[in-house]
């Protein structure tokens, strides 16, 4: 693809700090400027060094860059696009990573400048860890990354944006953000409620002690744990905006939930054994697609 | 330590066949010889190697052994103990490695022949994967395996069973029977009914599209699939037969699911932050303990 002249990262985590090392693999962009609301961010990835040049003054990292990619918690895009809104320039695309979509539209559609296209996206893709340090390269390397663009959105630019995710290593997909929210509900928003409901009860029983839980963690536990150590801020905003979806599949959860305890009460091993089997179907597509490793117990070492 | 003459492996899917392989490997046993009642199984066991000699007549895999290992799903413990029962030597060791340890004490108990220490054990360890090819040498490595002996139990066959277990591989730690059965319902079973739930629930939903869930399934739902890919039998076993602390937890995690549902529904993001906080230190605690790999999403490759 043809690089963007400046590629304006605003916020420097996990992901953000990801897209830079990606998009210098892939000379995606012949200027990677980074900026960060925190001082010290910005000391940690000048120490890391992934971007061209680090701004702490929001205006000034997003002047004349052809793509800006917002990378802060959902929560906190809006008051990041109104400080940047006023010093994009005529032609932009703006974007963000953000993993809900419905607020993000809604926060940010409204502050952006004429002539500026405004096109939402969100990579699958992560780790439990936070912050510059964190991010590499290879992040998006076979995930998917999903585009929301608005109605009536700039054809070109929804080009040039899919052109991006896939120079980062992506295969993307365009989707209504509605039902992005609702499809990232369960493949993301449940699995990570759960995953943090089940090691806050596990903390908090008191018949088994903290050390037990974490010596015998190899029966299942330790797997919940890594999704459940992820970054408090980002989760606690996805939950706070995404309500409705999650609301949603927390239901359909909790009914399932209810008809496996009544058979764990009843005694009702076929009902078990059929429930336990037609889970496996799924772990196998999903190994078959590439987005998980087929080595027992995700091959750790 | 001083080898066993003879260990008899009953049953030889993944724990099974891990013994031989481990047994092996650290020269715990001059001879060990496998049973399973499947001539199938039987058949592949050979083709992989892993004893010294294999037998369909249980009565003959354990004549002479001086350990023998029940390694059949809890469900049919009961019925494996009263075929071997008669055959067993004088001074032998009769141990096993089901997941549930109350209802195996229970049913296996009365069938012990006088003569014959009966000693309790379970390894926490596994994969999902299942049968005798599922076996590898380094499974218990790091891990801790919990024994549970009898109130009288031969305190020497209590220290000779203890330091098989560390041969291969595995720390251990002594544990009453009832309170095994708490501490795995939550590092264990919940987790295990917790992800075959919610696997379930994706699977049902009409508005999202199974292949949906596959594509995007790296946003955390991926980590559940793993474990809800592990053996039914097993797992309708174990829940058949730890009915009441399974119970318990769950009660437990369903009040404190509420909550988190509760916060959701409100929009209370101080309770939300909060949670996922304190759910960071676990995470900590099992890498420093060597129970998991720290590497991000499980050095996944």
């Amino acid at each position: 693809m043809e690089p963007f002249n400046k590629l304006a990262i605003i916020g420097l985590g996990l992901i953000g700090s990801s897209i830079a090392h990606a998009a210098r693999r892939g000379k995606l962009a012949k200027q990677i400027v980074g900026h960060d609301a925190s001082a010290d961010v910005l000391k940690r990835a000048r120490a890391v060094g992934f971007a061209d040049a680090l701004e702490f003054d929001i205006g000034a990292a997003v002047a004349d860059a052809d793509l800006v990619i917002l990378c802060v918690p959902v929560g906190a895009m809006k008051a990041a696009a109104a400080a940047l809104a006023p010093h994009l320039a005529k032609g932009a695309i703006l974007s963000d990573v953000g993993g809900v979509k419905g607020s993000v539209v809604s926060d940010i559609g409204p502050l952006v400048p004429k002539g500026v296209h405004f096109i939402p996206a969100h990579p699958i893709a992560g780790t439990e860890f936070s912050g510059p340090e964190a991010g590499f390269a290879t992040l998006f390397d076979g995930r998917w990354s999903i585009i929301t663009p608005p109605p009536g959105a700039d054809a070109g630019a929804v080009a040039r944006l899919k052109e991006f995710w896939q120079g980062l290593g992506s295969q993307v997909e365009l989707m209504d953000p509605a039902h992005h929210d609702l499809v990232l509900a369960i493949t993301s928003h449940l699995p990570h409620l759960i995953a943090y409901n089940i090691v806050g009860t596990a903390h908090d029983l008191e018949a088994v002690t903290e050390g037990e839980v974490i010596k015998y963690s190899a029966g299942g536990f330790r797997d919940f744990t890594r999704i459940a150590a992820s970054d408090p801020t980002m989760w606690r905003d996805v939950f706070l905006n995404n309500r409705q979806a999650v609301l949603e599949v927390l239901g359909r959860f909790n009914e399932d939930l209810s008809i496996l305890t009544r058979a764990v009460r009843n005694g009702d091993g076929k009902l078990l054994f059929d429930f336990f089997t037609r889970t496996r179907a799924i772990r196998k597509a999903i190994i078959e697609q590439g987005q998980d490793s087929a080595a027992p117990n995700f091959g750790r070492k």
